[in-house]
């Protein structure tokens, strides 16, 4: 393979950048061409795509964001939008695809490699919610930036004695307010992956300051419901605290990354270019026990697949992502 | 005056530990004993009195909130609520007390100095909106988290090319809005003190859009409505953009304070006691030019005074604050 | 086992507070009470011991530092030192103890075992050299502070076109060094695990600088020699740049704690206080793979012990820690 | 004035990009053309000057350094270069130049307006110690720099009951010292303005030692002595702490600027440009009680000139920059 192109899709994330340089560098020392493709499936279609030397990715590694811009492009699902990015592809003379973006962007890679692109899918989402990789590249700079936050909240709730529902981003997963609920000790971590009851927080609010405690923490995943709902929902309980409800929004998806985004993103960038390099397409890369892994985007669950396709022909993911419950029973009895 | 005590009030702001510090020290270094009244007036009146040394002001100096805890308490209005706080003043055998809040704490500080205990007026609130100071402890603090957000959330502007309606605090004061939003380019800043038109706005959002700019960051001061209510009001006067509205909210209250909060705090605490030590009270410390100054808190616009009451009693600002409308033109340039 | 106590020892790392926190907490939530031994061992033989409850260890998961302060104290290493400490425990009637520090800390926990009173050493050191574990307390927060200053500097180096050799902490172990390394984009890693020969870093400097680039950004573990050396020595192997050296120094032992470290803390104090709640002791805990692991601190490799006594009574590292080689060659591709 | 260029010259410092945007944005709305010269004076003589429109300042206010990169070339304090320089200005149809650096670029905006070139100077460097303004751009940024990083020494410094000496930029000034050592609660600060004897020093640490202090925090301005050589003295003058000397180093002049050094860079820009389009030039920009002002670079004292030439042709500093002594009594107060 001589010639190979970067995009990312969907949400953008912090580390999308690093991920584009590591594919960019890690080609050009593998003697490829590297194109970057502007708005994701998008910018494929429309022949938005441009030659990256070495240089233009210089200094963009502590940077939010995604320079190539990221797009939703659901069209994309359709053979039609495939075969006019192809007719793209071919136009450049690019013979492999890095795709970097959410779980939705990896099935735009299943159907490159199947028309002969191999492509690469690259976990960039803050909400740590695909399968197939303990991480994904931007979670640990969205946990960092809603730790800063709620850590910043917590300055003021001391000085009032006020409870926050605070509520923080990743979709239907609970992840980023597992991480972040832990790190900023807060009193309670409402998560999809586990039940509630109104009644106990309510109480536990309660017994909390009887017991002298100056502030109270909720921290909320937005897969749950929105802290606005929630706040109503807890007086509607009972709940008689000095209540402040706020949502933590789009600061979340911003930010330089942490070094451990930068490093999972320059990991996973290089090691999509080695796959393509091997001819080998239709894979997603993750990071499992601080290792590299690739799986099959599609087959059999046997085979390791992410996703099969059941006899209907709809899509089941083979092993859903799950927050890590063991992290919501160590708060429990940490707070 | 051999010993004083000092509280905060009102919300809380991040510097108000750094100007309680400044108290105690320099108060020490004056030979004077410090006491810290825990709660505001609040805490006055109930007693939480309690006396504080060098050591245990020790380290707090870079914390956000206030050790001291504050409090809204509107009944310190009122002559009994005032005659309960004297009373516990002159068990303690208190002499004098510094003030730390929002201009409506500095309403007490006159009334205690009426009573015989002097009293000095510290302004504390990220606001900015108190008359006889060019800032406010915890005024950059809170424009510097507040630009920190914003540049997260221009991180993913860029990528999605949206426009962002952000709400930053300021209550009636637009100087948050406006030094946040010159501090990240804001396409828009819009402030109580300027009028605004919002078919002008969709038109700038239009024309941006048409000449190639990725994405448009509007800053909206709390004063002039809700985030939600300007996105619905935009969207009815015609804009057809990507919109995303979002609230800063809390964040802005806390955070490890500025080296400008700080020293601005250490030099109006210290200061503060030196006021006492000579006796003077019923007055309000500020910065002008860099200078320490102080204003009495009630008397005529001839003398200074920060407030004057009519012959009907009631209370008027002499030079209300306005938010600088110089950098709001400096804006419409450079955006 | 009713009561236990815990210390920090050796160099002081962020996450320790959160560490002690989540001893104290879990230790509560299981019915123990916890003392917290101040001053590490020196503390221990000097009777520092004072009561934890819930509320003294309340807003610390965000400071870095220890409150119970740290130490070294090479004395514990003999009889003498142990049995004095031992008899404060007694006095106490401490059961079981929790030792967080470096790896020199774990010979105290194995002695406190052996002579009846079982401890349980977990990782806290900025260096990330211990081993039986993937990740100190620590480790990402010196990354993360390193990274930053890395960031910083190459802003001004951009300006200037110079070489900058930064050195970076991590004793004997290259790993602050690759990870803050990648993190930035350095254009050479130098760590103790792999070699290197001037001469090539001089010629890559020089080609750098021929083939148009702007900066040189040289990170180097304080394990190899000093920055101050190593710009004495890329001068004498002839480089002619424009070089400036520099040492991070102290600010990297300092910090908040990253999420990753308050969780990677918060797990490992609280499953500390299971493992002594079983009468577990002699062991040390560790993340492998993202799961909590103990092993026994002495004994043989083949019951996965960390260190071995040999005949003569030498202690041996079974596995010695090694700074992951695959991102030393990884930086090759990308810078 | 139709066309006008800017330059960044001497040492960097965080927010030159943001005072180059105000520039270029400023002039476009005033109907002019603006060119940017790269790396200084050397690149006016070397012709390396190219157009800017709105769009190449896009989201550069937020980086630190100088796109524009600066470069020191006392060449053009000779005619010679002058002329050269002037020859490439013309070449392009420029008719005034914005010059940001520090006092010593200030001298070629001079030379530049004696040719006919109106030129105006920005004060751009960290060091605070321009003449003819409060606060010069960057300065704000480096002291939150040092502010950062010596909280964290103090963190650890607070586990292990140490004196630190931390050696700050400034050049021959002491503000950095003075500001970064007030909001960090420095135990001493050491600056070129004021005198100090060791020996008090010495005492002073043991005092604190003796009276329960935990740790003692030295901060000193580069203009004294290095921090090796302070702590040298201080070890010669009987100081038997556990003594650590550090060097903050060129971390101080990079990272992305804060709010104040933004809104500073945005207004100084903004009226350089102003002051050009009315034909003026031979000034330097400055604010004094938040206002901007200029003054004549050179000239008489009684015209305000900042420098005048004696008979000789010696250059004499009018009212040389001071740092403000009251910040460093205060100090005393309060540590």
């Amino acid at each position: 393979m001589k010639r190979i192109a970067v995009l990312t899709s969907g949400g953008d994330a912090p580390g999308m950048n690093a991920a584009i340089r590591a594919v960019v560098r890690q080609a050009i020392s593998e003697g490829m061409e590297v194109f970057g493709i502007y708005d994701g499936y998008a910018g494929m279609v429309a022949g938005e795509i441009h030659p990256l030397d070495a240089a233009s990715v210089g200094d963009i590694i502590s940077r939010g964001g995604t320079f190539l811009h990221s797009a939703r492009y659901p069209e994309f699902a359709q053979l039609e939008g495939q075969l006019k990015g192809i007719e793209q592809l071919k136009k450049h003379g690019i013979e492999g695809v890095v795709v970097i973006g959410g779980d939705g962007s990896y099935h735009g890679a299943m159907r490159l490699t199947e028309h002969g692109f191999p492509a690469i899918g690259l976990p960039g989402t803050i909400d740590n919610d695909i399968v197939g990789t303990d991480f994904t590249i931007g979670f640990d700079t969205a946990v960092t930036t809603a730790m800063d936050a709620i850590d910043k909240i917590r300055d003021t709730s001391s000085s009032h004695r006020r409870t926050f529902v605070i509520e923080v981003m990743g979709r239907n997963a609970g992840d980023i307010a597992l991480w972040a609920g832990i790190a900023t000790g807060a009193d309670e971590i409402i998560i999809p992956e586990a039940g509630f009851k109104m009644e106990d927080i309510v109480a536990s609010i309660k017994a909390g300051y009887e017991c002298g405690k100056k502030h109270n923490i909720i921290v909320l995943a937005e897969g749950v419901m929105s802290a606005a709902e929630f706040g109503q929902k807890l007086k509607e309980a009972g709940d008689i605290s000095d209540l402040r409800v706020t949502e933590l929004g789009h600061i979340q998806r911003g930010g330089s990354p942490t070094p451990r985004d930068r490093v999972l993103a320059s990991r996973m960038g290089a090691h999509a270019v080695k796959l393509l390099k091997e001819g080998i397409g239709g894979v997603a890369v993750g990071i499992r026990n601080e290792k590299m892994v690739e799986n099959p985007i599609l087959g059999t669950a046997e085979e390791g697949a992410l996703f099969s396709l059941t006899a209907e022909g709809k899509i089941v993911v083979n092993n859903p992502h799950e927050a890590d419950i063991e992290l919501s029973s160590l708060n429990k009895s940490l707070s």
